[in-house]
């Protein structure tokens, strides 16, 4: 746990929207870089959507060039469908972190909710309103998708430094993918 | 519906084994280009294997240059997780299809099957035995998975050229994704 800054991207995948939010952190200061949404419309293919998200992914991972990353893990008991449509999308926005040899982890939602508000259960105005707080942003951030990205973000800045500290003792406790050809 | 050749690339999508299949289309007949399979290993990390994927298929798509492809539409009605680790791998494949210029069609497996042997819920074997007969090949073809990928461009193959004489009088029935920066 050093006082380096780190830059941490969170993204919550979606076809129709792909949120994101940049955060920086040093020692236990965080502090908002960027935060906005990717999005696609219904009027294009599935794989016109996929090359926008891709696209819009390698633009916005150069500019941004984050130091890790953290990403929602999906979890559809029931909608099926839903499930399988945002997976296609998750699976390019994966594809375009790993071209960029950036760092990801993965956070369920409830893992995110608990670690931001402390309840796993709370609702998304009380995040919301946590990620304003936290970063000391003037007004909550917009739209959800956003917040949700920064929420993600907040919530890997939390875990991280247990897990390197933890990794110097027995190996990586947050898997760093192998570095491969882009 | 003219004596041009087309070539037509069948995929089956998954993470651990894409299987593929390509045919030479003249008028009514068909002849075997190469057919195969892209393998990641679960050693791998989900964004490592999504890489390995992204490439062997940019790979094949330059070497084969398909002027179609059939993608399976997947349907797991039951398993979830499994429907979306797929879907990731699919979304890589459309996304590679797209940058690559290349018009794809979906087919259902039960649509696959019935093409290809008359009977939608036709086993395995039936199937591939009726792709080796088909494509008048020595034996059956192995592994499983590029045996499908075969069907998938047999399937399509049977379908394109209705689909090309419906489009004259009323607008493409077969959608073509606009054409986009790769």
């Amino acid at each position: 746990m050093t006082n380096k800054k780190k830059r941490i991207l969170g993204i919550d995948p979606g076809l129709a929207i792909v949120g994101y939010g940049c955060i920086e952190v040093s020692g236990n200061r965080m502090r908002p870089v960027e935060y906005g949404v990717i999005r696609t419309g219904p009027e294009d293919d599935l794989a016109v959507r996929l090359a926008l998200i891709y696209d819009g992914c390698a633009a916005l991972f150069s500019r941004l060039a984050p130091d890790e990353a953290a990403v929602e893990e999906l979890f559809f008991g029931r909608n099926v469908t839903t499930g399988m449509t945002v997976s296609h999308a998750r699976g390019v926005i994966l594809l375009s972190l790993r071209q960029h040899g950036i760092h990801l982890c993965e956070y369920t939602p409830m893992v995110v909710k608990r670690t931001v508000t402390g309840d796993g259960r709370a609702d998304k105005v009380s995040v919301q309103a946590m990620v304003q707080r936290l970063l000391g942003l003037g007004s909550v951030p917009q739209p959800d998708d956003a917040a949700d990205g920064l929420a993600l973000a907040i919530c890997h800045a939390q875990h991280s430094p247990l897990a390197a500290l933890l990794g110097e003792r027995k190996g990586p406790a947050v898997k760093r993918p192998k570095k491969q050809g882009t």
